[in-house]
């Protein structure tokens, strides 16, 4: 069985995790894709979908997980949730079921006659990716919620900087 | 030193891996873009931007290479130049250098002052996937051409039934 | 004489046809555009444009209104202001006059030179789409809302169901 | 049963009238979708998408055919084949199978798991839009291959002036 | 040098002109670049593109500033951050630095390794564009304001009536 | 009056000049409206939609026009005819009439009702950007053709060989 995970990654943090190991413990194969692939920079998005892209797979080579069983596919948005399933479809590797906790996302691949499931998730306030942007925003502690491979690249990129920066600049506007 | 290379692969040939192995004797981590990710079933792109990803790993993976040296991402084209070599850098990893064959990709990232390099190509002429698409089409015999994880695969599918199927349609208009 | 009247019709309630009733005293042909047509299983714009043109058509024929006075036409949003009439314009057929209650597109029309006019409402707030929704959301009667043609085609496709779960996707979002 | 029939319908002509009467034969109720709808003004698509939808009920009510078994809905184009139908079928009302004659559209269908059938064609040289507008760009004598009712529109608003307008455009380019 | 200066000039008031005079005196020329150059006939965006190239140019020459050291270019919006300095270099002459107060532009142009600076503002409050939108909605005295050649073109055309209609259009909806 | 000269002007060639003289006869105010603005490094567009203004500008300022009686404003195509017009329109300042050579262009201002006239053409042969840039390609005497600020411009920044670059990618595509 293949699985696709769909997630925006903002970015990826311990939960994520979680969620990839459920699902590596059920399936073969799995493809995670990267929503919203085409932005950054903004409070919502700061990281560009390539970055997203390090994220993972630091990550995941971190945790010793085989990148041989793993696709990582970043897929910009079209804005349209009719053709969003055709579009996301023909961007990835192909697949037989979805782990989403999102209830559109969840409606739509049902309506598309696709099989969703859930997965167990970590206390979901505290491992979000928004708390996370929060925390750099306002100096908090957001490490300890990140796996440190990816702690360790945005540091050296400056990239909590650019969080700041642009979080100031939706503030202002 | 991360490097990028650039093609459709509609589909993966033995040309391809030519110039992958080229690249990773040179380069630790390399960067497979898939460009015009967004379009199939034409004459020219007939393979999905998903289909494309999996040729390149199964032919990967057959060869023995390690995914974990390699990302392999489809990057929908935005048909504007000036504009594309931010629109690319945008949805892949950081990388040093690029290696293309093609004029206007070469002047793009030139311009970007961005390092360009080639490689030595197997037969161009031969090792061509528009030729591989024509014998496709007239019954000829593409599958040498093709890596045998990626024959297996479009034959699995039937994607070569497809290949017939658009490319009649064009003669047809 | 051809009227226009624009709506989203998300879903067709009796204020519409109130309205059409009254353009049809008036007028000889009409002409309803179905405005942003391409969204949909969003909680402002639950139905897909085709599902709108089927509410206008069986809400019409169930009132006797003959369809070879009518034009039903679905029309994507540009989300750019200055270019909307012409975009309107290029997928209808020719008018004389339009109806509507919103300001906007009132100061629209009237910049392009072409007539514009009013006509009664039923209650307001009663009688609005959003409520209809509000009211499919939250378990209270729509039914006597909307004309129950329209009512046994959401129920027998259970749009409805649709209406709420993507209701709630924002409310978690 | 209800039947889609797609076209481009630049303009209308008999043959079209031949294949619509044969779904009718068949079928209760017919969509009828306009394609590259948001063009006009181009040597292939001199008429808007309005235009033509009311060159077919024109023609549609001259052959006596009751509006109440269809539907006329323009359809802009997308220009990504494996987005098309889901494009489509937002904008349009339910249908269970496809009437074409392009193999393209045969083979996106049959992807889709839709039943495409084709109909007995009138001669296909003669009775082609794109040989009413050559005839009507080198003053031959296109008017008995359209229908009455649609002839005496194109005089009427001198839209075969501007078929050959835009065709000079394009030689002249 | 040359400068680049970017606003949505919605409309133009005398605090930009402080900021451009203060241009003028450290650089030779000056480049104004119209942001959201798309957009009019919104709450935010009521004047279109071609009006606020009108407003610069007057307003410029009523000061005596000569059009030979000035460009003034309406660039439309991309809405994607990480392709926005590409499509805004493409539309512009070349350029050595930029001058803006807006946190997120300056963080985009940083990342590009361009040099950006700042200049002394008149009191921002006062003369804000949207102050002056907000006065003429409610029948303030915004006149003030704005340059004298500015507020007679706005009334020469009545744009000061679109301004108040286009704003009753956000309120009713 | 308000005159306004729409071209793509890849590169500016005295023909322009010829051109430009003329209406400013006639005409108070030229708007000079640069078409596919957003496209370059293509064979038939290799100059950027601003590369494209600092040739107008230059030229003109080269002849001793004022800038005082000149806006210069890169348009990017939307590739859609029925609303190229408001679009344009949208972008621009006000203008009364419109000088072009283009059949279709003519034919879609008159569909909207608005003047337009021609200009006596230097030959039309020798003094067109194709030739020019086909000159520049095949190393032959191209300059002539050009004013000499535009020249000096395009040496000066190799702009000579990014057309040779890009006419060659198309070639060898």
């Amino acid at each position: 069985m293949v699985s696709l995970f769909i997630g925006r990654f903002q970015p990826v943090h311990r939960g994520h995790l979680h969620t990839i190991k459920q699902i590596l413990e059920r399936d073969e194969i799995l493809i995670i894709a990267i929503g919203s692939a085409q932005h950054s920079h903004t409070p919502d998005n700061p990281f560009t979908g390539g970055e997203r892209v390090m994220f993972l797979k630091y990550a995941l080579m971190e945790e010793g997980i085989s990148m041989d069983r793993m696709y990582i596919i970043p897929v910009p948005d079209v804005g349209i949730n009719p053709i969003w399933i055709s579009h996301l479809r023909s961007l990835i590797p192909y697949f037989d079921r979805v782990v989403t906790h999102n209830p559109l996302v969840k409606t739509l691949f049902r309506d598309a006659e696709i099989e969703v499931f859930e997965t167990e998730l970590l206390e979901r306030n505290t491992f979000s990716a928004k708390h996370v942007r929060d925390l750099m925003r306002w100096d908090g502690e957001w490490e300890p919620l990140v796996p440190p491979s990816v702690v360790k690249l945005i540091k050296e990129h400056k990239l909590d900087e650019r969080v700041k920066a642009v979080g100031e600049a939706r503030i202002k506007r």
